[in-house]
């Protein structure tokens, strides 16, 4: 998601160092950067954050890394985490060709993917959060049993993402073609999916593991 | 695909022996039953048999076994193969928990499922054609490389079959959420898939190997 340029951002960021890691202080040691020791979740590309934000005031006892790229959009998730207080989000300014450089091994309980950007032609293949050399990084940040939990309303991004996690021999455990209809309940939707789903989009989830 | 009864029609099978078994008398050696020897699809559940006769008629140089149970069915599937002449089209009537009975290992080439009975309530779930217990069968009488090639408008059916195929360990080829866009120049529709896609049920198919 774009958002206009704010050349203040970098500054404000930076002045939120309690929250934001904006020069991957914490690689390597992202338990000091929480204020529990609890188990750990991170969502790579949150847009504006109603999806972590939400998920981590519901879920307490997890803590939450947001990697997102965008300065400027990342401002509006710092908003989020400030105005509900929540202890247990941590934003990472973070390309996420780098998560396998700032989390340890097996360190990461659950990796979400929502609306990644579908970089739709065949030749930016690479840049797609579900191309094998990102699943090489979940793979080696996740714990054994740790998921991988992708969703998106774009088709031609979710026909690839099937195969793309099968050929690199990921294990599914649920592929939903319609989530919208009997929606899980404790299925969180972001700004995007609310937007995209209210156009007639449907919208694509799968759960799976290495 | 449920037909009215028809008690001539055993009879009538019968008295086609020369396109139809109805006793598995060619089982363990199908290559006798055609005119030429040349690679051998099958596909499991012919229905009205509109999909194997006009795929037979575009490549005469592949022998096609159309597999169906329901007697009442096949005889619309044996009028057309007569009609068209076609050489390379056999039918078997036979139960397709059987089909690892009738073929040799490594004898076919590649396996059709169209628009199987999704059999929705979960203890029915066996009974369904991408079940574990039928992809054993196509995997010993599938060559190595040889393809499962899968369709179906069934939502539910086909987010089971893309859990069910993975977890089996297959290889996913090609995964399509909506065929009829963009439709593939070989794709051939089958009543069930004009009927269903007119209606507006999108159609899904899968392209995987073992």
């Amino acid at each position: 998601m774009r958002m206009r340029n704010k050349p203040w951002a970098m500054d404000f960021l930076s002045s939120n160092e309690d929250i934001v890691d904006v020069e991957s202080r914490y690689a390597g040691k992202i338990d000091e950067f929480f204020v529990k020791k609890q188990p750990l979740h991170i969502e790579v590309g949150t847009g504006m954050g109603t999806f972590i934000t939400e998920l981590a005031s519901r879920n307490p006892d997890i803590n939450y890394a947001g990697i997102e790229l965008d300065k400027n959009v990342m401002i509006r998730v710092l908003e989020k985490v400030r105005e509900l207080e929540l202890e247990n989000v941590r934003l990472l300014l973070l390309d996420a060709n780098k998560i396998d450089e700032y989390f340890n091994e097996d360190e990461v309980d659950r990796v979400y993917l929502n609306f990644s950007d579908p970089w739709p032609k065949n030749r930016h293949e690479k840049r797609r959060l579900t191309f094998s050399s990102f699943l090489d990084q979940y793979k080696l940040i996740l714990e054994k049993d740790g998921e991988l939990h992708f969703k998106t309303d774009n088709r031609g991004l979710f026909e690839y993402s099937l195969v793309s996690l099968n050929q690199f021999g990921m294990d599914f455990h649920e592929v939903i073609l319609n989530l919208h209809e009997d929606e899980p309940e404790d299925n969180i939707r972001t700004e995007y999916e609310e937007k995209f789903s209210a156009k007639g989009n449907l919208i694509y989830r799968i759960k799976a593991s290495f």
